[in-house]
């Protein structure tokens, strides 16, 4: 299997960020789907908590450096998908990181549940949220970006298509 | 206080569909929202569990019908806002409505837990998550409508603007 | 220990039904059960989410491809046991699957919540829950098969007798 | 609107009971569904706790007074439903009634969490999961009673019909 | 360390049962401290699922056969504890043992959650459960038991004695 | 209705101790019972937080008064079950009182979890809770007291013969 | 009943700060005790989603502007306090305001689940958790503040002294 | 890397106390960041259940041997924090131990949701939280202490800086 493009870009779509080195091991998957898909894309560790100012420059200019989605993952007391989504009125996508005590389940509730007036469009716990926000964002983007729409109605056809008919039993 | 704008029009960019009739007090916050940002929408009631064969021509058919996005509100085990998505590649919001027993945490799962490959943004419990999903919808949409993006930003400055210094003591 | 009798049949009375692979190591438990009570069935994989077409498919053709009973085993937001219930008034029996992050609790919730209206009999988290649906299968079809009957009888007796009386040190 | 029929009869089909009088208001919407599906039935208060030899009598006894289904309902710690599955091999459905301090969580997993070998059918808490709990018995008995499956299609086309297009703003 | 005596008695005065086999890596600690202790025990498998007539006559027997107390563990939809309380006025103490998926959460319901009229005394949801099971016994039983009496302010002056002053880092 | 007898005694053996006024509408429901059974009893508010002396000496004293079992109950972060038994060797059983937010689950894990070393025999959260510990209090004094045996055998033979065939409906 | 002294300062030493108006009524319990005990104190409403530059503002001048503790409250997911403790050193103390689906579950997860680096010290849900935040910030600036030791030491004793030794049944 | 600094002191300002020795592997973490900060500090195993005499001693003594701060972890039904503030005006601050069957969730909720009176400010479950516990207590102290308010302020700056800009792909 060779490994899928990387999506890097000087002028990135989506932005996906993360509160710390940890949580690359779930938005890696992201940033996978992104490669997968051609979305021009840019990866930052951005610590609401760590590095709040860095979060106020991030979410602050995201519109004007020309960001159309916000992928931002955090575990526990997860505050940075909600606070970027204050700053800024670029989509906010929010993947909640797996926790050790409670399973992501404070990472849930602490990114879903915000308050009318500064929405996150919240994913999976996990890896299965994180490929899951790459493919909104090109969901997104799809209507303006022609090879993007086209990626992702085959990696649709192509996830349908390798659904096998009968399970196999395990060797 | 003037009722806001009818988002309704006949070349709807915002599917708002709700699995029941119940679930109306609570998209209806959606609606109005969208409604005060311009967007033009139109609402349905498409039950996953009742009327299956409709859910399977609104989702199917959204694409060319123009839809840009589809906000889906359900309560208990909701399994509209995933199943559309997983017939359409148009963006899906999800609106968990708060239901009896479980308060809507049942919804909330039933949403947000989708298994990798076919996403659904998921939205805060109840009214706020209603207001949410229009505003992410708006958001979605403002690169390509400046009316909407004009709207958008004003009430989001009005929102702050509105937030009083000093609590006040209720009378 | 011989292996269990399939329970494979061209003309089966069970359908055991999962969303993906990964969830056979679950759904085989009801698979031997079957077999070991002579139930005629088959297995497939019908992804709700990446297969929404084979599901309606599947649904809508059960009863007149002679299915009684459908056993239906998804995880996470698992829609599949309430969307097949959907298209058919064939009997569902929902098996939840272990989820990675909540253990189950998301797909028990996603399954057994379901509004009124269009019924799952939903199961035990995991592999008692398949175990479980087998049996509650077979117990459905009975009073139609008498050899069924003799054996879940049978079973039930030999899984009375098998309780120790006193419990064992390990060694 | 009349009262749907009463489906009380000296041949009962499907046997309904609850833990006690208290769980009437969730079980008669079972009752009232089993009478306009014309499903022979009888009632019961059969409580696990204060009337066990009641309990015993009942489970023990169904098979050969040609019951085909059980419904039983309860709440807290609701042993009813297992225990009955635990003494008979008719299919027991069981129907988790909502509890004060915890809404029925507590009744739903005392419910569902059966161990492999005894199996429960579980519908939802409450309301819900009494009108599914009967919707399910009639899909069980409908094979072998023809105009039991008719009206129980007829239920379900009648359902379908009565979903609305639009959402209506209440008055 | 040596081995804790044996309470193995023939005129035992607490019953220690579980559900199944399986328990007894937990129950064994209820076990051991009765043994400790000096109070004449028995153990038995009576599951209330799969041997439904074994609990019945355990439970009715329990009284005149010279049982004081009772301990019953089990996991998952936990019933053993409660219906034996059902059916006897002896004293039962609950151990809700650690179960797969929900971590005993559904097994601590399903026992402390009893209606009013039948109580079971409940304990820690595992190990800690089972020892404490042990303690609550011996310290029911004191009274009528100086040789117990004495054990029982022996073990728990000796646990206090054996807390150190210092946390030590280990090696 | 006439009143239950008081239970109030200068030689109680029961003492039913509470955390504040407020657990007494909970709390009343075991005095009831135990003026109905005859048991002797005293009625205390002893709240570890506000009081703790009051705490130590109370169950420091309780087993040199008389006492024979500890019925306490408290509600949200309960450490009065716990900090008692941490002080006595008399059983103490403690009731969860249903608290505001949390509907008494935090009342219930911070009572029954107690590590191994010091049991709390718990029960159900709220009223009924309240009514099995004075009911478990009987029955652990019962082999001493006739009257408190054959009292208790008789309520719970009312409490079978009180339980009807058939649910009525409302009027 | 006269009430307490007002708080206010324009020197204050505790900032009581919270998201909305409507947190106020739990928040007001927090100031009532500091005019209770004599603390100087200022109250602001400080959004951290709709005003995140008040936000950013508050926290970063709170030290300079002589502040010793800030008291934050807020419901559903909320990011205030840990937004404000990853702003400044001054302590922050958390108050979870009840949020209406999850009861404060999720307000209390937001608050307390913070990650290593960044403290913010939790109180219970609701308004315990406002006067217990209060209270808490007098016990820190006691040391300093002879007058706010007597009074908070009167006010303990005053607590103490005001649990009744018998609880009283209702009129 | 160098170990930290010891911070055992005989005069200390901040006690480190837990339940049980296996507690340290949790509370070792507050110990190195305070040593870190040059805080003065002892450690002391206190178990509430089994040591409640020397709890009495530890937390009435405490002001009066100069503790500035207490920090308190403990797990399961957590009661050595409460407890401990129910008895001295010191400030608390609370760690839950992650607990064996239920993650830790059973300890925080017995240690946050005190009644109004008794504050203990929580941290988060696990290590983050015994690492907070230490900075907040530092953070208290600061305003007396200039080398700890330099040191913390210099932690966290350390911290900051230490946030990379890019996630790395693991090798």
């Amino acid at each position: 299997m060779t490994a899928p493009p990387d999506p890097s870009s000087d002028r990135p779509l989506v932005g996906v960020i993360m509160g710390s080195q940890s949580d690359w091991s779930t938005l890696c998957h992201a940033w996978e789907v992104l490669g997968t898909l051609g979305v021009p894309a840019e990866r930052r560790i951005v610590s609401a908590h760590r590095t709040p100012q860095r979060l106020v420059e991030y979410a602050t200019q995201a519109k004007e450096r020309g960001l159309r989605v916000i992928i931002a993952g955090a575990g526990g007391a997860a505050h940075l998908p909600g606070m970027v989504a204050a700053m800024t009125t670029v989509p906010v996508l929010g993947v909640p990181v797996e926790s050790r005590a409670l399973s992501g389940l404070d990472s849930l509730l602490s990114i879903v549940q915000m308050p009318g007036g500064v929405p996150v469009g919240t994913l999976a716990i996990g890896k299965a949220g994180a490929i899951n926000a790459a493919l909104l964002a090109a969901a997104i983007l799809a209507p303006d970006l022609p090879e993007v729409e086209a990626a992702l109605v085959a990696w649709r056809e192509a996830q349908t298509r390798a659904v096998a008919e009968i399970p196999l039993d395990e060797a």
